[in-house]
């Protein structure tokens, strides 16, 4: 503590993210990225970049970005915000879309950075339970609120809900914004970026960290009604005029225009979700339906903390949450079939 | 205005950047961009960003650039908070360290960034006129106050305010944080830097955007007592765990290393802005003395508005703010010699 700081940064409780080791030789399954690279043809167009012109700002829109973003989902670019990674994106819609009277919703088991954004704009929240089955039920939703917010798939379950809950949350709470944070949304399921021509009051995220394999590269985004965007905007241009250099400009761009790699890319994550999730259920694991990148898996007799401290003894790091109700899961990132089985044989060797 | 939106953002008055305009033959003197080409070693660096390893998050404290950083200014690597943007820098500093009773304390003739992150923080401020030759007198910040933040040199008018100077200011407002934003230092003045040891209320921030020709890549960066640089840590990881992108920590850290493109660049930036201020003071102009990169200039004779319209209309942009006292000045970045003939060419045929 000092004088000097703002009185409310004592009290802030920073987000902690995953570790990013620096040793390359480990089997990194603790931060969700893709285990395969990014489009050949973002690369090549963040390669046009590098040079001279780099003397010059970028622009301070990214409408090149914003008219991929457009394309791809059929919307129009003034639908489209894009942003220094889906947390600075998320950090302004907290900002700009809510703080009101009454409390911010989301789910007690969800996204850590939710709680903290809230301290950092002093935004009064309310933490719903998930069910028993860690699902989110959107008639605990039902109560007055300044904003409803989850990650779907949610995270760190990487449970799916489907759109026409999501249709009934948004009908329910026409005065609130309600934002889907689909960080994760690729690996399973539809995107409710369908519904923003219908729905006023919905604003969907979405990150080029999972499934464009661009976590490097810090580019988010979100898709909402015109009004939604204007405030992300107004913000955005009363923060730093130019949060998108011009290398993430032109990659995340052509990432979206590449759907070949990223239909392939997505599809084999998949599948090795489906693989890995039967091999861990066949060694007495209890795993949580995932539509994500990463499976959420418990033991009934065997501590999560003494598996992941075992498991990293032998160069694998999952992520394990020292919190409530989900103490005795590991999130496990889906990696290369090659990972996958580094990890499975690690698991076999230490229950067996 | 929408009911959906956070009750201040109705009030928001963004800061509205210098034209990023798309068409490449003009001869740009609007946005204080470097007229050379960033780092053959940084772009190096880049270069070697570019690939698989995109996949993965960067290092969330960007400890590569903070150590380059720390070796180019003498100083520990905990005095150093770097940022996507000097943009960035500023808005979490204002955010972290001036949201106090008094008032922030900033010239009247600065920075116009400065009032929009008083907007959108919520900070009560003063601005304190420049005297009549537009400098500024440290004797008029003797008052009760939250903080002071000013550029050195002063934007837009170029000049520099002496180490003696804010010495006596840093001494007098011991309770205060004192923000030197340094963007244009380089360019003819001695950092402050050299002074964060003896003065623990002293925050000195600085850009790759202007010296180290790197605008097009979002870098920025804090240096001061580690108490101040902590708060900047804990609104950044309140906000975005990951600012700066791969290749971003590595260009930018290249860039400290180069020195020889580094003082070759910036010298004949300065030689050019000497030549060019001698040839508008021959045309008749009146030249604020100047250490940054631009001339900020007035003709007792002729419109600026009038100036600059025509300017453009010869492919020449130039800067003109339609604000109080300067509403005659004309801000002109010093371009190559080429670009720099251009203009004086087009000045003296319009002058003509």
């Amino acid at each position: 503590m000092s004088k000097f700081w703002s009185p409310f940064v004592k009290d802030l409780v920073p987000y902690i993210p995953g570790e990013q080791p620096k040793l390359s030789k480990l089997v990194k399954l603790n931060t969700n990225e893709n285990p395969y690279g990014p489009s050949p043809r973002a690369v090549a167009a963040m390669q046009a970049e590098l040079g001279e012109t780099l003397r010059l700002y970028p622009d301070p829109s990214g409408d090149r970005l914003k008219r991929a973003v457009a394309d791809y989902y059929g919307v129009r670019p003034e639908q489209v915000f894009v942003g220094n990674g889906s947390d600075e994106v998320l950090a302004h819609a907290f900002h700009g879309l809510f703080q009101h009277r009454e409390p911010l919703l989301f789910p007690d088991i969800s996204y850590s950075f939710y709680p903290v954004y809230c301290g950092l704009y002093d935004i009064d929240f309310r933490a719903i339970p998930l069910n028993d089955d860690f699902q989110i039920d959107v008639a605990d939703y039902a109560q007055p609120n300044g904003g409803i917010i989850f990650p779907n798939p949610n995270a760190p379950t990487g449970c799916l809900l489907g759109l026409g809950a999501i249709e009934r949350l948004l009908e329910s709470n026409s005065d609130s914004v309600v934002l889907i944070d689909e960080a994760y949304i690729d690996f399973g399921g539809e995107s409710a970026i369908a519904l923003v021509d219908r729905y006023a009051n919905l604003l969907v995220t979405q990150t080029l960290s999972k499934s464009r394999s661009l976590a490097g590269l810090r580019v988010g985004l979100a898709v909402g009604h015109p009004d939604l965007i204007e405030a992300l905007e107004r913000i955005k241009n009363s923060f730093n005029s130019y949060p998108l250099d011009r290398i993430a400009i032109a990659g995340a761009a052509a990432a979206f225009e590449d759907r070949e790699h990223f239909e392939r890319t997505r599809r084999q994550v998949i599948d090795s979700r489906e693989t890995v999730t039967a091999a861990m259920e066949a060694l007495g694991f209890e795993v949580l339906p995932s539509s994500a990148n990463f499976i959420f898996a418990r033991h009934p007799q065997r501590d999560a903390s003494e598996i992941a401290a075992k498991l990293r003894e032998q160069g694998v790091i999952v992520r394990h949450f020292k919190t409530a109700r989900i103490d005795q899961f590991l999130r496990i990132t889906i990696g290369t079939p090659e990972q996958n089985q580094v990890l499975l044989d690690s698991l076999r060797q230490l229950l067996g």
